[in-house]
C-alpha cells in the first residue's frame, strides 16, 4: 500500500493545534487512488454475503458509495441528527469534551441484514463504535468495520473489539 | 426511470413546513436503486473524456462517487466552510435568507480538467451554479451537471443556463 500512502498529504495542525490530519483528498482525486481503495476493501468482503454497506456523513460516504456500487449493493447513510428527513433511531456517544450524536433512518435496516461499516479513517473508534451500535439497535449483523487508514498508535481497535476490523494504510 | 420513482419517498414539512423532501435513501439502500442510477448517469457521459466527478456534500458524495467508481476516476468533494484541510478557494452565493459559501482545494482541479458536477438533487439550482463557478474559477472545464431528481417546477436550469444539465427523474 505504499503506493496508496504517497497520496496521502499529512496536515499540521488541522483540526486543532498538535494535530497531524491526514488529507486524503490527493487520493480520491486520483483515478488509480479511488479504484484501488475501492477494490481493495471490496475485494476482502465479496465472499461475505453483505446485504449493505454502511457509512458516516461525509467522507464516509465517498469510500462507502463507491464500495457499495462496486459490490452491487445499497448504501445506507449515517447522518449528524436533524440531517434525515424520515423517522430515525438515534444514540449519542461520548467524545473527548461533551458528546455528539447520529442517526440512521429506522427502516434502513431489516432484521438479519448483514452490513459492512466503512469510514475514511480509524482514529479512536468512537464514531465507528457508536455507528455499530446504531445498526445493531435495528438488528443488524455487523460483517465488519473496513477503513482506508488507520491510526494505530490510537488504538481504535480497542473500542470495535469483537468486530472485525480491517485497514488499507496504517500509520 | 418509473421503477425509480418507486423507490424516492416524499416527506411532508421537510427541513420545513409546506416542502415536501424527495427521499433518495430507499433508493440508495436498494441495489438495483445505486446500480441503476449510477450506470444511468455514467452512461450518458462516458465519451466526454471526464477528467474528474465533483460533488458538494453531503448527499453529492454518494453519488458522485459511486459515478467516480463506474466511470473509473477521481472524485473531488466540495465541502462547507472550515472542513478542508488543505488550502482552499471558496464561493460565496445567495440564499433565499442570507448566504452559504462552500469550498474546495487549490488544487483539486487542473487548469483545462474537463469536470462533471454530480448531486442528488436539482431545485433551485443555487448550490450547483455556486459548485460551477468555484470549478470555472480553477479554469476546470464543466462538461455538465448531473442530478438523479430535477423539480422541473423550480426552474433550477435557469440558474444554470449554458451547462449540460442531466437529470434521472422529473417532477
Amino acid at each position: 500500500m505504499n503506493s496508496l500512502k504517497q497520496l496521502i498529504r499529512d496536515i499540521p495542525d488541522f483540526p486543532k493545534k498538535g494535530i497531524i490530519f491526514k488529507d486524503i483528498t490527493p487520493l480520491l482525486q486520483n483515478p488509480n487512488g479511488l479504484k484501488k481503495i475501492t477494490e481493495k476493501i471490496s475485494e476482502h468482503y465479496k465472499d461475505k454475503n453483505i446485504d449493505l454497506i454502511a457509512g458516516a456523513e461525509a467522507r464516509g460516504f465517498i469510500i462507502g458509495a463507491a464500495v457499495a456500487h462496486k459490490l452491487g449493493i445499497g448504501f445506507i447513510p449515517i447522518r449528524k441528527p436533524g440531517n434525515l428527513p424520515y423517522k430515525t433511531a438515534s444514540i449519542t456517544y461520548q467524545l473527548e469534551y461533551g458528546t455528539d450524536a447520529l442517526e440512521m433512518h429506522k427502516d434502513a435496516v431489516k432484521p438479519g441484514q448483514h452490513i459492512l461499516m466503512v469510514d475514511d479513517l480509524l482514529a479512536t473508534g468512537g464514531t465507528m463504535a457508536a455507528s455499530c451500535r446504531l445498526v445493531e439497535s435495528m438488528k443488524g449483523n455487523i460483517v465488519g468495520c473496513a477503513f482506508v487508514i488507520e491510526l494505530t498508535f490510537l488504538n481504535g481497535r480497542k473500542a470495535l473489539h469483537g468486530y472485525d476490523v480491517f485497514s488499507l494504510i496504517q500509520y
